[in-house]
């Protein structure tokens, strides 16, 4: 007997289960660039079936007179009293606010009164998601999150839909636009305080740039994937992190000597019951394509036991790009289309990642340092692969560099705490983890199957 | 009143409707490279539910004691008789044999029977994919089709769910891995003949090429795109191609001066009621994403109006990777998840871009002849960027370059049918589109919304 699918033709036309017109009403909470956007791109493709009717924002008249507000219906309600809008016979609840609280308690009720939820609010779902789910599902209504990871590139939904099938045993990725920027300017030679300041100067870094600099942000997203692409629900506060503010213009130059450039990368990867995560600055092989991401972009790479590197790239911020992705996911909602579902568990995180390292020294050179630091590597058992010093530098202020073959972070971070406590080091050591490239599927196969 | 949705814990487990048994059942037509890759997948992960009941294949008995079988358990009924298979309760039927005859009149067969179809047939969902979408439809059953384009990159999948809510405007993509393979190696200085020799000697070219080399895969992976972004049915016959077998390795030393590498692309633009579509090799700035791939990987860039340029790329085929958005179709369809659905229309095809084009003339060298290429272009209105001519070449049979500024193809052609006709012209001009990029999406903006 076959499988009872409900037909492509009413799968195609949103409907209503009851209410007094036959569209899905659609609430916006937050009528910033990617609220306004959102409003745009609906008014722009006129989907049947769906119609915004309320826009919640504080000083909501001020937002409703602005020109931002040109492609909103003069129908739409707006209003800055949040119970309103959970009261409404509103279907769908757009949640562009952001953070934990209030916005938490307002989705709950939304759940629980039967509306469905398009959330781009990468926190909020790290932390909160599976419990969020959980109400979603006890309330037949649907929580989706596509815009909540690489704006508009649809890393969530290519990995639900598309690569289910396979077990992805790695993530890796650039998915904090702001850190990209800073470090391809870097890359041509710029200095972090520099770009930074300059990036501020333009009002596309914050004041505090933190939650974007050290890692937060990254983070969260990173807890996202996994859930999505590892079945791995992992704790984002146990997902260490570490700053790009650290590293300098010089390890540009020493990571092109190694055929490297330097990217905020957040990684997991699975391993049995525990995952390897991390967050932060890392050397990436100019043959990688994490490499080729330039700007803002976002790329996520998936690795596959059966399908290898699969890579996700794009537009990951912006106005115009998220709205691609909230309306792709309220499209979805509307046309109750689910993605395929798979068991999710928890999993503890360990920072220890089996990798080459960077090591960059700023010493008071004299006699017997390079003696003295390559003894403590080698105490802890890890295998120098290469030191590089590169000429121009003073003698009493001098930045070299030493790599590791694979060995485990605690390994290095044990060496790393004694070599910290020499006389001759000046400043801190940076220790980078280089990313390794290792993508098994077969080219020749591939081609054979064409 | 809420969108009442099917409960999230209910869509996770496959259901079955009736049946002696509470699985979904399966049958593999077809168990060659990518049906017992189907066989090994679903084999290692072990989904709940699912359940491979039956496989077809010619020579059934000889497939089924080969070492490919080891992973197909035992209880599988192994077939030659394709009425078993259509007379019997499988739910669902996935199949990877190609071909349009005498595929087609079975899957319709399966389809009217109420089963749903899983396959991998880019010819049959090129040529007949929307007359059997409809008959799904009718029968409440779905077919898909995400392993037709790009093997395991969810190219399908992540545009249907990811960027439905954009509005594609253009699609260019290397989809066919064999001419991948044979243009990268060109570009390390081999010539095309030795190329394609080797590949065939190797087993992974075909004997006959041409389905490769002169487009027709890529066209039909083209038009199902075009479907899937641009929303455009097209007839695939109208799609325009060009063999890579004219280019030489001469056309990679001038690609390189140009700042470009080469490489079969397919390419569909929106322009009102018709599609500007065409497949060939085409000069590729090696700035683009497009250039990129290497090898026999697939790359698919989509350019919509909002959202800008998204990258899609992976191992485009191979046994492991197809599998994969094989077994991704098989659970999105056990677990009745339905994708957003748009309406498509037809729409005509045109062969004409305004684009930049490369033209490389050998000639037998005498005063005049740069006079009278360039007049013959400057009477059709194309005006001239570059003339090259590398040294090394016997004056008697000088290849030498001239690339335009952006003019119709249709306009070029016209000059060259006049310029061809000189005495000096020793073989038929080679003339390439050149690939621009332009993506729009601002890069400033996007980092404010981080």
């Amino acid at each position: 007997m076959a499988l009872k699918k409900v037909s492509k033709k009413k799968v195609a036309q949103p409907r209503k289960t009851a209410g007094t017109s036959s569209s899905i009403k659609v609430a916006l909470l937050g009528f910033g660039t990617v609220g306004s956007a959102v409003a745009r791109v609906l008014s722009a493709r006129k989907f049947s079936g769906i119609e915004l009717t309320h826009i919640f924002n504080r000083n909501a008249e001020r937002k409703r007179t602005s020109p931002a507000a040109r492609s909103v219906p003069d129908s739409v309600l707006w209003t800055e009293s949040i119970e309103e809008i959970l009261r409404s016979d509103v279907d769908i609840v757009i949640e562009l606010m952001g953070g934990l609280n209030p916005v938490e308690g307002w989705l709950r009720k939304a759940l629980t009164s039967g509306k469905s939820v398009v959330t781009a609010n990468k926190q909020l779902i790290a932390y909160r998601g599976a419990k969020l789910a959980r109400i979603a599902a006890q309330h037949n209504v649907q929580l989706v999150y596509g815009a909540a990871v690489a704006g508009g590139v649809p890393v969530i939904p290519g990995m639900l839909q598309g690569l289910c099938g396979d077990q992805i045993t790695r993530l890796s990725g650039i998915v904090n636009g702001t850190c990209n920027f800073i470090l391809s300017r870097m890359e041509s030679g710029a200095a972090y305080a520099t770009v930074l300041a300059d990036a501020q100067h333009a009002g596309y870094a914050e004041a505090d740039p933190s939650a974007d600099v050290d890692g937060y942000d990254a983070r969260a997203k990173l807890c996202i994937l996994s859930r999505i692409a590892l079945h791995a629900e992992l704790d984002p506060d146990t997902v260490p992190t570490q700053s790009i503010s650290t590293v300098e213009a010089i390890d540009f130059a020493y990571a092109k000597e190694l055929s490297c450039t330097i990217r905020q990368v957040s990684q997991a990867e699975l391993d049995g019951r525990t995952v390897h995560a991390r967050v932060g600055p890392m050397l990436v092989p100019l043959s990688s394509p994490i490499a080729w991401s330039h700007g803002t972009q976002n790329m996520v790479v998936a690795t596959g036991r059966f399908g290898g590197d699969t890579v996700f790239s794009g537009h990951g911020a912006g106005g115009d790009p998220t709205a691609v992705a909230v309306v792709s996911d309220l499209l979805a909602v509307a046309q109750r289309c689910a993605t395929v579902q798979l068991p999710v568990r928890k999993r503890k995180v360990t920072s220890d990642f089996l990798a080459p390292h960077y090591l960059r020294f700023v010493v008071d050179d004299k006699p017997g340092i390079v003696s003295a630091i390559s003894g403590a590597l080698a105490k802890v058992g890890a295998n120098i692969d290469s030191i590089l010093q590169r000429p121009g530098h003073p003698k009493h202020r001098l930045p070299f560099v030493v790599t590791t073959e694979p060995c485990l972070t605690s390994t290095i971070e044990q060496a790393l705490r004694s070599i910290a406590r020499m006389d001759c080091i000046l400043e801190p050591p940076l220790c980078l983890q280089m990313l390794t490239v290792d993508d098994k599927a077969d080219d020749v196969e591939a081609v054979k199957e064409e």
